[in-house]
């Protein structure tokens, strides 16, 4: 038995790995707030008054390094800052650890440096530490980054468990566009008019927080696994039934076209600069006109959360018939992110 | 212009790597506690009452991933909690992020994630998240894991800066034993009599912190580029001159004999089982009574903090000569930690 992609994919198959081979060898598992079991986003330390320390890791192996929208620096500093974020934490520092082959050009990993500073900077997010691995040639294909998001949020966190029948759900905009670039990439397909969709939805967070109070039940961004995988997510932790009205969900033709020529689920590739949200119902045409002002102009109101069987995403196609939009399985595409 | 394993190595072109790439990019750094440029083991988050969440967050890329002593998983846990553990902090809580080649055995890893556990049981440390990424094959040789050791520490924080002249030093046992295995097995020279000292190192500082309150003023683990780093560190960030007697120092014949064959200098391998500390003159007999019962039986004292030139490390040799021992300069072993 050895190692398989899917492993690493995060659908199923890296839930099951998780549940075999992590969970039942470690005896903590929380400090109190929100631990590896949740297997929510970030984790999170609560430090009194109702507010918490919310930490998310992630190790970033995108190949190509560079890529249209963005390079492997920025993904990185945004995918962790972006984990934090839909905890409900305003993104506060960050750590980073590189992991680089000897020869990789020192122009790029520069330019690589620098767009993660661009991120934090832009943000007001501090750099408190980091660390830097050299691996001989021929060890290492180019460059990976682990980061570590860290933010300060107050109570309600905005985990899946609290979403309940009657909440609405919501995406920032154009799902798929960060995995749909990758994958073309990869299969050496010229990618002209699609570009990776990297950018931080604190600001989203934020207004929709500010303007619903404890109306805003959860957030998560759709990486790895993509929207599939977050709903799954979603109706698994709430113990409901998600359902998705696919003809609501805002995506790009070139992302379907892509998605159809490689014969893969588009609903499962990741997006990295969108967020799902759950509201309570009746404040959803709100959060839309919040989520527009806040510069995500491409929102959608796509679907919501049902009494039913728990833990099932119900998805009517754009024809109108209704399927079971499953946890994706096996791996798209290896180094997504 | 390409990257070297130099930059990696953690002497003085790494210190330079990150003088020149790192800091001048990043507008914040620090939260008002210790933050990057400091360039401490690990980064606090001041939470109130004299009260930091230390956080420190390194990638371990050891090869081979199994040696005498440990494994990467061991390894990975072990270093980053200690880093924590010398700042002055209990640990509390660990995140891990691996980054694994397909086709690596199942065995091997579980085993990893084993050692990692038992690391982390032993010392009631909750592992609160973590991330597993799979690499096609042929692009990581094996494995790596960048792990994220959190504790909680009150003031005063065992940072350099507060060593001042007439202060002793101490180390909890022999140093370079990691170094010169991971070095030895590199160069295929079999080790037999020698074996990796990675071990928490905690139980040492929580000792001393008890018995010495506050005349416990700094606290290291000198890991890549060993008590040489170690020490000129301690020597420029206290702006002191740091006085080594060698002869004090102890130091394996074995890894003394490998350090000669192989031509390195035995200061500068890596132990990730020992830590240095710095302690108020007058209580360093207690200090080392205090560590010996504590079970680091081999500790020693082995300098003491001088007025003088500051940043500079001088070192007494055995036969009684004076000399400088400078940072590390290029890389003795790549992948040692």
């Amino acid at each position: 038995m050895s190692v398989t992609l899917a492993i690493g994919a995060g659908g199923k198959e890296t839930e099951e790995f998780v549940e075999r081979f992590i969970l039942p060898l470690f005896k903590l598992k929380s400090l109190g707030g929100v631990g590896l079991e949740e297997m929510e986003d970030g984790a999170t330390i609560p430090i009194g008054d109702g507010k918490h320390v919310v930490i998310s890791v992630d190790n970033y192996t995108v190949n190509p390094p560079f890529f249209p929208g963005g390079n492997i620096g920025k993904l990185a500093a945004t995918g962790s800052l972006n984990d934090v974020a839909v905890m409900g934490a305003e993104p506060k520092a960050m750590f980073d650890a590189i992991a680089v082959e000897e020869g990789f050009p020192l122009k790029d990993l520069k330019e690589i440096i620098k767009s993660m500073a661009d991120v934090l900077n832009s943000m007001n997010v501090a750099l408190l530490g980091g660390d830097t691995k050299v691996m001989p040639k021929g060890s290492l294909d180019k460059i990976t980054i682990a980061t570590v998001g860290i933010g300060i949020a107050e109570e309600p966190l905005l985990t899946l468990d609290r979403a309940e029948p009657g909440d609405k759900i919501l995406v920032t905009g154009p799902v798929g566009d960060h995995g749909a670039t990758i994958l073309a990439l990869q299969f050496g397909i010229k990618v002209e008019t699609l570009k990776s969709d990297v950018r931080p939805v604190w600001p989203a967070v934020k207004a929709l927080r500010e303007a619903l109070g404890p109306d805003l039940k959860s957030a998560k961004d759709p990486t790895r696994g993509g929207l599939a995988m977050a709903l799954n997510e979603l109706a698994e932790r709430s113990k409901t039934t998600v359902f998705l009205d696919e003809s609501k969900v805002p995506l790009r033709p070139q992302v379907k076209e892509y998605a159809e020529m490689l014969g893969v689920e588009p609903f499962a590739l990741a997006s990295e600069g969108q967020a799902i949200f759950v509201v309570k119902g009746g404040r959803e045409e709100e959060a839309l006109e919040v989520l527009r002002k806040a510069g995500f102009e491409e929102a959608a109101i796509i679907g919501e959360v049902r009494k039913g069987r728990p833990g099932y995403v119900i998805s009517k196609t754009p024809v109108g018939g209704l399927r079971i939009l499953e946890k994706p399985i096996g791996e798209l595409v290896p180094r997504i992110c």
